[in-house]
């Protein structure tokens, strides 16, 4: 990547190089083998596996893979990583997408999955706590039958502790924010061991700085998430899907934009360009119309979706959309959000030997039909193949690149590609990744889009974990 | 206060005690009187004015006041105030409650006023860019005709950048969140002169730490906020306004979580005690029924208004609420509401000789009517006149004691009563301060209430403020 020729000189450096003495790990690895038995292993297999996550990235193995059950063994795991001076990787459902979970230093991952408990449910004040290794529809079954819900989906089953390091979003956040809006109190081990509670339950606070947030995010450089809360949702009373195909990018996102200036409080809001759709026909063997196409869905009263639905009828009308159809049967909607779920499968399909990297930008509104446009003619110029989906709702979209990883050539030209498109991004007022975070694949971008901010994010860093053994070399260079 | 013999022992300890010399502070003023001329002010009314804000906390003057026009201005000074270790206190309007702008350390108060222009307005991607310095009523005049609002309203004509720093919510939060939810991106001067971008104009990221929700709330400590971008709404095609009265605060305070659970996005929901109705009554010549009563408002389109009226009046019915008041004609509107906007006088015309302590907490909704309940038997048995008002969709209530500051036995009295909600809130989950900050007046309770996480925010203090000088002695005690 040649991102770095668009760094600023900042005022602090990147941290000092770790040194990791094999001695030490070996110490550590026999200690945590002794104390954790069978939640332990350094095992070919188990290493390989949870050094890798959903990406393109390759496994980078950790040392070893401990499994705790409680807080206070976190703590346990963390206090002896500290005393010896080894790296420290948290691990969730490995559904990251910028190689967040390599042990890029060696180490010990501490695999969440069996902290899976939800501790406590509070209807009264929609709130609940997890543990972090929770995934979110596992808690949304637990909750179905109290009428509530979660409503953040990333799409992968993620666990909450892995979408909370990694601020996870997706569909639903153009109404429900994302996991920023959503956590609410954090339990977090620190670097040395410390247990800090980050907040309390009430629903706002202006009692001092905002950890929550800080923690939200952080990729686990910075701690341990071991226990969350979250708000929740009354399962609306009625959903109503739609559908609707449009002339050109700028008719479709013209229709969210004034569905959003409107006041319509839509639930989701998908795009999928013409490579997309055209994508999911061959999949699918559907005869969609290959135009930009907007996804919709509504939460409310059933008069209030029905309300929604038909305001954006007519404005869609007044853009030269087309083929308006929408519905609250279950079924319907179903079919009708059909090529919106086949979407990923259909990528996949359209080159089974290729890899797929899925990279995701996200922009003011306002500048979204521009740069998807741009992004579009420069895919045509390079000679790739590379789908479009946004969450068109918040400015963010995703291209999903399907590369021959053993094509030096054609990596070259995607890893091009990639870098025009995140600094067309940044060059509209948006960020270099809207939802899938940093870990270690953006670490030149993350400076390109914040500059000197990023010499705060190093003094933070180096004050919570001053000898850098909190998932080293993501978000920061070491 | 006797708060601190809550603490835990932390592991990070208060900074040193900061050291000002007075020929350091004498260099200081006479270098910024030399180039600021007019825009700078060392009269002991002006020092006296900028030392105070609107709470019982006395003036604490600072050495000198001066007023930037530009970020590049609060860079010098705050540079050469570096060079000098001279505190730095930034000052909006003056409207904080516990004692934000004293200069407890002596030091430069800036006077961000004169930094009061709308930047940008981004209508398609409903944002504003606006100096620290425009209130939120200037800036809901520039936007009206855009249709166009910025819903947060803590009642005073706050300046923008004061209800950054502090982390601002009000009377809409229950709909729109607070200044933690609103706030995009913020450009922040650094305690050495540094001037920072903390991120973009896209409505998500997750591109490294949030270091736009660290300096929301962070008082002055960290470094001046110069440059804000905030979310925008249009304004509501119909709103609606209603009140209603109860037998008592569970079926007040249950009614609100039913309607909240019932997925209503009620704009606001205000609670006003017997105390603080039997004062209304008093002051403005009125019948109202001594009893706890729900005022709200309702945002949407004009179906949507009725249809949400229409369900918390059978919500509150349920409850036993009586006398259900609604409508949408504005002078109607206001003609209901008027007890609320009269709260505030008639608390102070029901003791004029009396100081006003306004102080707030705020718990999950649950503990809400027993937490106001156990408060209004304290206040009964502690003989104080104290009315309560609630932003009660958050479970944030407000005390406004009205002690006479002359009688130490009476300011005794509220202080112990004052003590005992607080540390009443926090075994309820609760926070010490749902909104109107730690300042200097609540040092104590953020120990009680975070505990050991007090230490990672000196951490961060120490690191990004390490000689001490960004409004010293707030939030951290020195």
């Amino acid at each position: 990547m040649n991102a770095k020729r668009f760094h600023p000189a900042l005022s602090v450096t990147d941290q000092a190089p770790i040194q990791v003495s094999a001695s030490a790990v070996a110490e550590v690895v026999s200690r945590l083998e002794a104390q954790f038995g069978e939640r332990f292993s350094k095992t070919a297999a188990m290493r390989e596996r949870f050094g890798k996550d959903e990406s393109f990235h390759a496994s980078v193995p950790p040392d070893a893979v401990v499994t705790p059950k409680s807080t206070e063994e976190v703590s346990q795991i963390v206090k002896l990583c500290a005393e010896h001076g080894v790296p420290v990787i948290p691990y969730g459902t490995g559904t990251a997408l910028e190689g967040h979970v390599a042990a890029l230093y060696g180490g010990i991952s501490i695999n969440m999955q069996e902290m899976n408990d939800v501790i406590e449910v509070h209807d009264e004040d929609l709130d609940v706590v997890v543990q972090p290794g929770v995934t979110r529809k596992q808690l949304n079954q637990y909750l179905h039958d109290r009428g509530l819900f979660f409503p953040i989906d990333p799409g992968a089953d993620a666990s909450i502790g892995g979408m909370t390091a990694c601020r996870a979003s997706g569909t639903n956040a153009v109404r429900y924010g994302t996991m920023r809006e959503n956590v609410l109190a954090l339990t977090v081990v620190l670097a040395d061991g410390r247990v800090i509670k980050t907040s309390r339950r009430a629903r706002k606070s202006a009692a001092g700085y905002d950890l929550t947030r800080l923690f939200v995010g952080s990729e686990g450089t910075l701690g341990v998430i071991t226990e969350i809360t979250l708000k929740l949702y009354g399962i609306p009373e009625a959903i109503s899907s739609a559908v609707c195909t449009f002339p050109d990018l700028d008719s479709a996102v013209g229709t969210v934009i004034n569905t959003i200036q409107y006041g319509v409080p839509v639930a989701r809001i998908e795009l999928l360009d013409e490579a997309q759709i055209d994508a999911i026909n061959r999949y699918s063997k559907t005869d969609l119309a290959v135009a930009p196409t907007l996804f919709l869905e509504f939460h409310g009263s059933t008069q209030g979706v029905a309300e929604q639905a038909q305001v954006v009828q007519e404005l869609a009308a007044d853009a030269g959309g087309s083929n308006f159809q929408w519905t609250t049967n279950t079924e319907e909607r179903n079919r009708l959000w059909q090529a919106r779920h086949d979407a990923a499968y259909a990528c996949k399909a359209l080159r089974p030997d290729g890899e797929i990297w899925a990279t995701d930008v996200c922009v003011p509104i306002s500048q979204l039909a521009e740069c998807i446009r741009e992004t579009q003619r420069d895919i045509k110029e390079s000679n790739l193949v590379a789908p479009i989906v946004g969450h068109v709702g918040d400015g963010n979209f995703h291209l999903v690149l399907l590369v021959d990883k053993e094509d030096p050539e054609e990596n070259e030209r995607a890893q091009q590609l990639h870098e025009r498109m995140v600094m067309r991004a940044l060059a509209m007022g948006g960020t270099c990744t809207g939802e899938h975070g940093i870990g270690y694949g953006k670490l030149d971008f993350l400076i390109a889009e914040h500059g000197e901010a990023v010499s705060v994010m190093r003094a933070i860093k180096q004050a919570l974990d001053p000898d850098n053994i909190m998932n080293p070399g993501k978000i920061l260079r070491v």
